[in-house]
């Protein structure tokens, strides 16, 4: 695919999706804006609920934009809030709970996206 | 080099670079972690101050924290504010100047980290 012209966009004009646990995801910029080597999502974990817990072969970057969670990393627990950043590597079993309404950023490679959307 | 462990930090622990412009940038995780395919940076722009304007082979996906900026994409200039996302495809010149105070989520590939930052 082309890469294309770029863009300017809005988080809250892009579909929320929601995802098993109660999270809510916003895919931002995939590769149907181009996106040759990964993709942005924005995802909101209401208190009390979480993101999947799962392992994949790809890895997470995540940044906390706001709020608080307890994120699992294989067999360790460990608190993240804002500002803070978490590195999920490849066939980490993962998952976020979240003590305070909490928003994140999370970073994929662009074939998840194209997996997961279809083209 | 293997995935690793992953990893919760704070950004405000990540050392802070001086950028052309006068913007900082804070590399919050990179091949170093064990990143396989991207890095994810964190870079301040304050008020009046600008990323580097330049273009390059690859893109960038990037999310505003907060703050105001003007940001050029080729040709055009579009303002974006806390909650935008921005894609910058491969090739495509650009830079942005802050209008206040601005962070931003700025992601590569994770070759540029090793470029830039060495082994």
């Amino acid at each position: 695919m082309k890469a294309g012209k770029g863009k300017v966009g809005n988080s809250s004009d892009v579909e929320e999706k929601e995802m098993e646990g109660g999270a809510r995801i916003r895919w931002l910029i995939t590769h149907r804006d181009g996106a040759p080597n990964f993709s942005m999502r924005l995802i909101s974990i209401p208190e009390g609920k979480n993101t999947p817990f799962h392992s994949h072969n790809y890895e997470h970057e995540i940044f906390i934009i706001e709020g608080k969670v307890n994120a699992t990393i294989d067999d360790r627990v460990e608190e993240a809030v804002e500002g803070d950043f978490v590195f999920i590597p490849p066939n980490a079993y993962h998952g976020m709970v979240a003590e305070k309404d909490t928003r994140i950023i999370c970073i994929v490679p662009v074939d998840v996206a194209r997996q997961m959307l279809g083209n």
